[in-house]
Formats: structure tokens, C-alpha cells, sequence
């Protein structure tokens, strides 16, 4: 006799309204549906994007919700279907997909899977509603992820199964961090192979000053053959600005999201990088603490301080 | 006994100042310096960039100067040193020079010769100095080329001879429209082969609207993987502009001046091709007139009714 899932009762950080700070609540988080897996997550950090939606920066984000898309946890149960992992597995959630369906999943160009691009940017699972309830009202999910919560339901095209000897305190940072700079970088390197660059140039990103840094990243490259590469997400209404001189000399802007990996292919392979000794995540780690001590760590990434702060549950 | 070239007096239009009509002079032509070539021109067409510098709009355009950049003609004398023409050659002045030498003509990436930059977007030639004289005033040169006078001077890397049997009044638009168009379509062309691209998007660009346009090109490219090519010349002050969202997505942005070609390899190779009947020319020519009617071919430019005017000498 098989024991159906039931539905869950957890804590979890809820942001009820922008610009408030999240609320520590007990949640209710479904049973997965077909197609679903529901996770119980180990490890979350903070990443800006999720800074940027509290913020109410993202003129596309839905409230209530559950933020959080860099984590890191073991599989619950499933639902209906699902194949690729079972209940017991690490794994990292992922917020590009990859359905191996789609026209941009079948092009070596991109790593854009659109598969549930739209339900996800509504804050919904695929069938169009959600799985986590507060007091009686729906919440929204977040990034197709919404780690912020001791359990979660995502598709199965948004996780991948990891080593299980990887440590989940360290390895939640590949879920965005971590590997959408180390893509940036060899993207950089691949165009640097090709050409003889006079320099490679690094520049961190922080909300006030991104737009005046890309434009001076774009136009500090070398002309006739320079390469700008932008990564992360801009505030809502930012837009960046050239002279068309500085293309037509040869100058090319780009751009790229979670590094440009295929991400249920590369994150498994990024996780066995690190534990080969091959990839630092250590060194980004600047802060550890308890879950509920969440908005500590927002207030951390807003003083600069930190690096990643990761929160273990 | 050598015969050494003297001035030769001759028909131009002068561009006095900005805004202002150009003016049919008798203007004296020095003899060609080492490593310059002295070149009758044939026939000539007008070029938006030609407008765009007589309208004021290039904050670094040099008065008083004889305009034209999209020519042809005949060798009458060269200067010490000069191997690769010899008078009589029919040639195509050339606004992006290749000298063979530079760290760009070096590069297979790129076609943008820096050797004279610093004299040409000074209006002299590469010794500082001008050849032409107007009522004992210094006439300043234009990209190189000035090919508004039936007599003109212009460095050896500077121009490319020609098939002789090509017919000048019509190969003169391979000196900037058609050799830009066509390369940046063939551009296009290699993306297009590489990656299964909707719709190649071929856009007019005219002073008013070329802002919008470049950013409704990027922005209508193919998510994921499509390129959006800049071409030609913008007014000073003018930007281009997008949200990040549309780099980060996957779209690329690039420009290309002269098409991409490496001038002097290319230009006579164009040629050929129009001779092979492989490439449209004489479908560009919309009018043509004599060279005195300069002005009537500046004013069907500015109408918008022409797509080349040719001005016969």
C-alpha cells in the first residue's frame, strides 16, 4: 500500500507587500502534482535578483510570494511521471529549465528554455495554479524556485540531481551565483582565445551604477574586435545607452543569463568541478546563518558586505 | 627627360560652411607627395555622409573642404615611391584605407585601418598638410577621398585599381553605399547559415528615425541567438539605446563599417563580381546628371526621392 503525499506544513519567509521585510510564517505546501517534485531545501543564499523583486524593482513580480532561487536541498516526494530523480536525492533547483523540447533547448546557441517561461513569470506552477497557501491565501512562487521556504515545488525540468557527497551549504550557489559568473568568465576567455585582447575587464555590478558601468565596459573594449558581455537582471525601466560608433568601430554587445550553461546538463558537472577541486565556492560563502535570520542577510547584501550569505534551515 | 607634375587648376565644388549650398570653384591641385596619387576623377555619387557633414551634423567635419567619398577615375601622376598604380590605372578611392600593417589590418576581425586616421578625420594628408587651394585659401580633404573635384589627391593606401573595361560612372557606388549594404547583408547571411534565424530584418535608415529604427532591429531579432547588424554614420550626440533584458536574452549587437571588406583586397574583387553580372549595381542608380548639378543631387538626397544620384565630370 502506497502512502500518498500529503500536503505539508513548514516555515517559510513570505513577502507580503514590496519594500516590507519578509514575514517568518508557517505555510501549507501541496503534494506535487504530475510533473512536479517537492523538495525539502537544506540551504538557500541571497541573491540580488530576489533584493530586487522585495524591492518592488521588478515592475513583473507577484505578491504574495515566496522568493528564493539559489538553494539547495532533497527530494520529498514526486508526482506523477517524473523519471529523473526520487524521494532521497540532492538536488539544486534551477531557474532556467532545460525540457530538451523546445527550439531553444535544441540550438547549441542558447540555454533559453521557454518551456514555462509564461506560467513561470506568473508566479505559478505549469498547470497555472500554485502550491504553497499562508493563512488561508495562495502564494505566489518566485523564479520558478521560491527557496525561501523549508519546502518547495518545482517542475522537474527546474532540478537537477547532484552528487550526493556534495556539501548542500556550498553547492546551493550554483544555482545562480556562482555559475552565471564562472559562465560570464569562460564566455570572456573563449572570445580572449580568439583575439588578441588587450585586457579582460571584470566589473562588479551593484543597482546604482550598473548602467553607467556597462556602458564603460562596452566601450572600454578594444575596437575592431571587442566583446561586452552583460549578465544579471536590471531594476525595471533601466535601459543602457551607446554612441552607434562605438559598434560600427568593431565593438560587440552582448549578453548572457545563468552563465550560458544548459542547466540540467552543466549544474551536476559544475557540483563534480567542485568536489574535484576544480571550482571555488568556499570563497564566496562571507556569511552563514539560521534561516530565521533572513532579513539580517537581506541587510547584509543592501550594506555591501556581503558576498553570499548562505541561510541553512 | 621626366616631365615632373605640376598644379593643375580645376573644376570643385567647395564647401565653404556649413548649411550652405556648395559652390562650383576653380580650385588649384598640388602634385601628388611620396606615397600619395593624384587621380582625375570621372564620375561621383552623393552619400548621406556627405549631407550629414555639409548640414553641420558632424561636430568634427572641417571647413572649407571639398566633400565626396564615393568615386572613381584615372591615375594622372603618383608620388615618389609609389609601386601598386601607375597613371592611366582606373582606381576607386578608398575612405577605409588597408595598409597592410597596422595591428587591425593584421586582424582578420576587422577592416578598420588605423595607419592615417588621425590626418584623415583632420581633413589633411598624411604629411599634415592639403593639396588644395581655393582664391589662396587651404581647402581641407574629406575621409580621404574628396571626390567633389575633377581632380583630387589621396594616399596610395588610399585606393585600389580596378578592371579597366568596368564602367567608372557606374563602379563608383562600390566606393561606400553598395559595397556597405552588401557586406552587411552577407553579414547577415553567415548568422543566418549558422543559426535557424525567423526573418532577416533589412532596415532603411534615414537621419530622423535611424535612432528608432537600430533599436527596433535589435529588438526584433530572434531571442536567443539573433544579431542585429549597425551600419553608416549617426550625427553627433546622437545614442542608441535598449533594456539589458534584451542583451541578456541572447540578442547581439554589432556594427560594421565599409561592409566588413578590407578595402583595397575587396573593392576590385566587387568589381569583378559586377562584371560576372553577380552583383546589382546599375540598379542603385536612381539619376544622373553633370557634375555642375551637384546641388540639384544634394536637394533629391534630401527629398528622399533618390537612392544614388551619379555626377558625371
Amino acid at each position: 500500500m502506497i502512502s500518498l503525499p500529503q500536503v505539508i506544513e513548514c516555515k517559510a519567509a513570505v513577502a507580503w507587500e514590496p519594500k516590507k521585510p519578509l514575514s517568518l510564517e508557517t505555510i501549507q505546501v501541496a503534494p506535487p502534482k504530475a510533473g512536479e517534485v517537492r523538495i525539502k531545501i537544506v540551504s538557500t543564499a541571497i541573491c540580488h535578483t530576489d533584493a530586487y523583486t522585495l524591492d518592488g524593482l521588478d515592475s513583473e513580480g507577484k505578491f504574495p510570494c515566496v522568493l528564493g532561487h539559489e538553494g539547495s536541498g532533497i527530494v520529498e516526494s514526486v508526482g506523477e511521471g517524473v523519471t529523473s530523480v526520487a524521494p532521497g536525492d540532492h538536488v539544486i533547483p534551477l531557474y532556467i529549465p532545460q525540457c530538451n523540447e523546445c527550439k531553444f533547448c535544441k540550438s547549441s546557441k542558447t540555454n533559453l528554455c521557454t518551456k514555462i517561461r509564461t506560467t513561470q513569470g506568473e508566479g505559478v506552477m505549469p498547470d497555472g495554479t500554485t502550491r504553497f497557501t499562508c493563512k488561508g491565501q495562495q502564494l505566489y512562487h518566485f523564479m520558478g524556485c521560491s527557496t525561501f521556504s523549508e519546502y518547495t515545488v518545482v517542475a522537474e525540468i527546474s532540478l537537477c540531481k547532484v552528487a550526493a557527497e556534495a556539501p548542500l551549504e556550498k553547492v546551493c550557489l550554483l544555482g545562480c551565483g556562482v555559475s552565471t559568473g564562472y559562465g560570464a568568465v569562460l564566455i570572456i576567455c573563449c572570445v580572449a582565445a580568439e583575439a588578441p585582447l588587450d585586457k579582460v575587464c571584470l566589473l562588479g555590478q551593484t543597482q546604482t551604477n550598473l548602467k553607467q558601468l556597462q556602458r564603460a565596459a562596452l566601450e572600454s573594449c578594444h575596437k575592431g574586435w571587442g566583446v561586452s558581455t552583460i549578465i544579471g537582471v536590471a531594476a525595471a525601466g533601466q535601459e543602457i545607452s551607446t554612441r552607434p560608433f562605438q559598434l560600427v568601430t568593431g565593438r560587440t554587445w552582448k549578453g548572457t543569463a545563468f552563465g550560458g550553461w544548459k542547466s540540467r546538463d552543466s549544474v551536476p558537472r559544475l557540483v563534480n568541478q567542485y568536489l574535484d577541486g576544480k571550482l571555488m565556492l568556499d570563497e564566496f560563502v562571507s556569511h552563514v546563518m539560521n534561516f530565521d535570520k533572513i532579513n539580517a542577510g537581506f541587510d547584509l547584501l543592501h550594506s555591501g558586505k556581503s558576498i553570499r550569505t548562505v541561510l541553512n534551515y
